[in-house]
């Protein structure tokens, strides 16, 4: 199999197919607005005691900097955006900004529960440099989140930012699924760029695709899904695995634009057991354990989520060896 | 029917049957604090342009003064607290205490999804003069909120809260039912006095009664099942209709503590559909189009929520003229 | 307590409360069709070597016989209706038909997928002289059972029946709810003359009740809300619990009838143990043993429902214990 | 594209590629039971006055066999089995057996809610000359059907099967799916040679692939996701579609297997539409309705299950008419 593990060796003969006109060619910088296209990592936001330890962020940073992931995603599920207040989540996306390369994306998570909120959020990371806002769908209230209420939402949150949004359906965590009809409409709007689907529904990913404007962005919301999506015309992913194993990420996503299907779908199913584990099975705990393990810092989860125990923990590793990760 | 529909008009017999030991005695003012007990109303939060308005919310506070309520719940469902800043809360919390009969309870709802965030708006509430804490579960990584999780998270709060806290399961926008193994293990905990139930799940709300310690207190959380609650035991509802309709509310309540079953169940059923209205058919939005039509300020949700449109307000308006409201 | 435990003792006090009005009084047959209303047993199918063991039945028919049971049902979830083909059913009811008193009703469960199979087994087990039959919604194909398909199927169905038809509503097994619309509609057929419902969903049932006409039957669907569903207006229950502890249901029913409501919440909130392991959590294998170990016989379910095992055993045996049952 | 609408003719370059070692080579006839790969329709069962038009199914029949389809399934959900009695079913199928090409594999859908009904129908239709049974779970007692009861049941099927055995996991209609974790342990048995997945959970049938034996043959179960199923691989699909446009779903597959991904890609996506109409939205009566306008035999589906009205068959015309197929 021609493919390497070590996190910043592109594939060899993918880079000679797609060469310039592709993401990932670290290479060759473009301007990171221009690439919301491959891989992102939603990184955790790490802890010490339960306030944000910058010098551990930083250090994480400088590692994913260094791989073919072409941004990452802070304020997401896995960053605990839940868990922070207001003026945590700017000072966290605006360390990020800086802190990381330029000619890779940093796209903020900014969805609160209020429209005004909101936008209220998604201005101040503007500010703060990213290239992109990612927008969960207001679902406390779900039973008037209806496809009228979701759609002026979403419509008066892109008309005030100053930077494109994409959607994020993340029904595992909000009870609340965007179906693809929606979907399709939001992305006639001009400043809807794309959307991040955790839904793992093949079909809906395959309708919007088939159903939105072409230069509206898919992207998988789970490394479990990616190839899937992929062969389907996503333009990439955004997988709580790409912290992990940011290299076999990327791998499936050059093979696939290189049409190199099979190849791809040995890694796609290689990858299902730790997917799991840094997701579904165990969270971000899980997430942060595993990352504590291969020389990251992951630390606790903020509390009420605890930490893993050591059944769970012995099983990570046991996963991260079979990958040859430790 | 000997029941009054007079706001402020108890059921004659009934306050012979329990004077002077029971809830609702207005004439005989205790500490609020002991008066854990009876019918609350979850009060909206009134906004003119997107802002509280205080002036509304003295008036409308003014008129529920007036009635048999036992107290009101600040920051409820009802209240939009996901909508608001913490600042916000802790102002409205205020302004509902110090405008407010003090013979009558103040509920803050606080909390949040994170534990820390939890606390320190439970301290603040607290400081603000509340009798009681309604403490939501968090919910947002409901794959990992398992029960240590939550026995953890609600023993932490209430180890460090200044007043007794009350769990409040609302599975319907949380998308998380908290278990009844769990609220009779919670139930054990000295600060922690009593639960509002808004499943609906009539066999739970029979098993935590069943389980809990005897002083332990389980508030219906909707006037659907008022009646069923009470005569299994429970001490009270907090009820969204109870904003609009506190008389009935409270008629069913002391007619149920006199044993008057079947008057209970007649009022009991007439109120359905106007519960439904004001809840799980038209949500919040539909509480404050109904306060709106009975003289009470209402007016607009926040943002996403949307009001209602004319066709929802002409069936809410029928609603209200069948029970003689309008 | 002056609820006795013996089977066959009603509540003293009762009896003269509802003297001759009522259902179960033993002493004065009434024809069976006319006594649908009070506690009814769903019993168990018995099995030797997978074959119906009509000598143990007889032995279980005989001694529930002798209770205040207002009947039985053969063929509902608990005799294992799925498992039996068509002959088999009507040989099980007409034998059980033949060997229980006539002034107790038997009701037969003989709803299928397809409405000509419905109707065939309805014509069948009305010829052998059941007094109602309970027809559980259609359900494979959940998509295409929208109200109007199922508002016709039960039309065609009570058209066609020469007994009365109850309507059967048991989400748990079917993944499919009976909205309190559809069964008001439902209920204004002149041969639709009740509903079991086993949702559990104690304001759908007040809504029924509440709507539809007053001669309308509502059957709590399990002994867990027995009594809340009393007190708003059920006319009984068809309880699999009542197979095991038919006294106390009884005395639940005939309390909630004599307006002792304090007495039968006692009553209700102590049997929930029993009646979860029964239900819930053991399903028809727990009824089964639970039998097994009072001196009825239940043996083994059809596979591939497997028998419990030691542990599930030793929980019922405790449970039953607790009760003064063994 | 060099995808041909001629139900009858093959993708050009794609038999060269896997010229003599595929599926679908109608012009080198092999065994149909070791054809257990490729394209399969699972047909409707045709009524007249509710009673199975044998010369309408023939006509049918002759059509299919005309296609590059692999085989047929009988007594599938779309064959209303819950709707067949038993000796039905065995007539059904012995019909078409003997009246479908031998080189075509005839399966039959033999799963009952007992063991023994499953085996005995199992049983008479490989005496029918079935290649396979497609065995769905038994669904009723839910709560009962955990890992050991379903493990168990397929076991004692397989043990008593002369024909191999085909997994049916079907969630959408039974309310339960059948984990990764009890397929792969199915999968060891050696008369369980394959699954047909339903579920649309791209990452179950992913992990399925993966740890199942090499030799076991997973089956998408509907059109919508058949390509990432395949690049995944999956051997084949079950779908309802193929009864409507056997020559794109044919091409999907052969164009998968010939690793020209991005031409099956558009493929997928143009036939998402149609897919729905015959599935999800209309169901069989969608799909019976689609096969009238396009000259098979569709006719009524069996009560309850009710025809379309004419909104949903304009709908119906207007997306047969964008595939050119009327």
């Amino acid at each position: 199999m021609p493919v390497h593990t070590h996190e910043d060796s592109p594939v060899m003969n993918v880079k000679q197919v797609h060469a310039g006109s592709g993401p990932g060619s670290a290479s060759r910088p473009q301007p990171a607005a221009q690439k919301l296209s491959g891989i992102f990592a939603p990184i955790p936001t790490p802890f010490v005691n339960e306030e944000i330890a910058y010098d551990k962020l930083d250090a994480n940073l400088q590692r994913w900097a260094r791989t073919r992931l072409a941004g990452i995603v802070v304020l997401g599920s896995n960053g605990e955006a839940p868990f922070l207040d207001e003026d945590e989540k700017v000072s966290l996306v605006s360390f990020c900004r800086r802190h990381f390369p330029a000619d890779k994306a940093v796209i903020a998570g900014t969805g609160c529960e209020s429209t005004r909120a909101t936008i209220r959020l998604t201005k101040r990371c503007a500010d703060a440099g990213v290239e992109a806002v990612l927008v969960i769908s207001p679902h406390y209230f779900k039973a008037s989140m209806n496809s009228e209420a979701l759609e002026r939402f979403y419509q008066e949150v892109a008309d005030a930012s100053p930077v494109p949004v994409l959607v994020y359906n993340m029904p595992g965590n909000t009870g609340l699924n965007l179906p693809s009809s929606l979907v399709t409409r939001l992305a006639r709007h001009p400043n809807i760029t794309g959307i991040k689907d955790s839904s793992g529904n093949i079909v809906q990913i395959a309708e919007i695709i088939a159903n939105a404007p072409p230069d509206f962005s898919v992207f998988a919301g789970s490394a479990s899904f990616l190839l899937p999506s992929l062969i389907l015309g996503a333009r990439g992913g955004t997988l709580a695995a790409a912290n992990v194993i940011p290299g076999i990420c990327t791998d499936i996503y050059e093979l696939a634009l290189a049409g190199r299907t099979e190849e791809a779908s040995v890694l796609q199913k290689k990858i299902l057991r730790l997917n799991a584990a840094v997701t579904s099975r165990f969270g971000v705990a899980g997430l942060k354990a595993a990352l504590d393990m291969i020389g990251y810092y992951g630390g606790p989860p903020r509390r009420p989520v605890l930490p893993l125990g050591d059944t769970e923990r012995a099983e990570i590793r046991s996963i991260l060896g079979e990958l040859g990760l430790i």
